[in-house]
């Protein structure tokens, strides 16, 4: 291992941290700049997404449709309380190409209800690929593979 | 990314992973260790931290008070044959000047009961400044901040 | 820290992430591959790892061993459409002489129903020891102590 690749391994784990932070702290205005214009980005289920199924409860093709999918979120405006917390782990470079990264990673969601009960909301693998950008990258394509099939929310919210 | 911040960076993640053994295998003696003399150490939840108030289920303002803390909690010596597991990840510094660093983290703690029992105990965010002692880190501020508002315990203890 | 540490860090936190999702996988097959040839492998609780207990709900003094556990467990064919998802974080090098080293790690494994319901499979700690092999890392003895005493499956799984 060189010092390019840890530099570039440092960065990518901090990418992942970023994201994770601005979720958590519902600061989804920031959430489409972490990807590429031309981004994918689906939220499946495992089940579809070994099947070869292109189905999604969130299905986007482009950084604008992520940040229509906020402002759709913002004006719905759901009185919804809770407060989501993702833990990530076992990030793995499973390809690479230039400055294009195959990367998949671990992700728990947990849910704290406002009466404080604590739920696990989701688990499962992120499928991303991520590109260079200046000093930093950006995902080019993002699918959060959850481990179940439904998932308990009104609205789905990005993962 | 030069090689100091690369560094930097994996000595901060040693001091996470040394901080959650130390309290994993309840080593509670070693604990005020990881803090500075001067340092600020609360338990808070997410709405009172955010609403600035000051208010804690632990709230101390030096390392002789974490350590009174833990002989409290010691001679308590309540029978708790629980353990707790904490996963940390997405650490993330968010400030930095000289050598004192603004961090944050995500965690999660499991408790198991004797019985087998496993719970979701707390999740939340560290809101962490840490200070170059040597060659290590040392907490000068630590924040813990539940997601949930209660927490179900009889005595406090360190997260 | 040198840059030699830097990178056996990392090397480090690869092995445990390609061991992840080895499993999370289901790839069962390639699992004895993260072993030396004498490896010594168990699963047991946090209770009897503390009495010394030698007791495991899986032991193995060897690759061939946990090929053969691979092997049972696939002629079993119980049907158990759940899913399995690591999180793994807390990696810490506990002790080092020449290239082997002693590492402790924690981790949590969500189990997904096919029904969609997800629970707290396991939680605990992994107590290891890693030796180099070639580029890479090899586990030379994996002991998985669980916080729980029981475990909720038919068939006791790697972990």
């Amino acid at each position: 291992m060189d010092f390019e690749a840890v530099a570039r391994r440092l960065e990518l784990e901090q990418l992942y941290a970023d994201y994770v932070h601005c979720l958590d702290a519902d600061e989804l205005e920031r959430w489409p700049d972490f990807f590429t214009e031309d981004c994918f980005y689906r939220i499946t289920s495992a089940e579809d997404y070994q099947a070869g199924l292109p189905l999604g409860l969130i299905y986007a093709t482009s950084r604008d449709m992520l940040k229509d999918r906020v402002s759709a979120l913002r004006e719905a405006n759901i009185y919804e309380p809770q407060r989501y917390r993702h833990l990530v782990s076992s990030i793995k470079i499973v390809g690479e190409v230039a400055e294009v990264l195959d990367v998949v990673a671990n992700f728990l969601v947990v849910r704290t209800m406002q009466d404080g009960e604590m739920m696990i909301f989701g688990a499962g693998c992120y499928v991303d690929q991520v590109k260079r950008d200046g000093e930093s990258w950006k995902f080019a394509r993002k699918i959060v593979v959850l481990d179940s099939r439904q998932i308990d929310t009104l609205l789905a919210i990005p993962l």
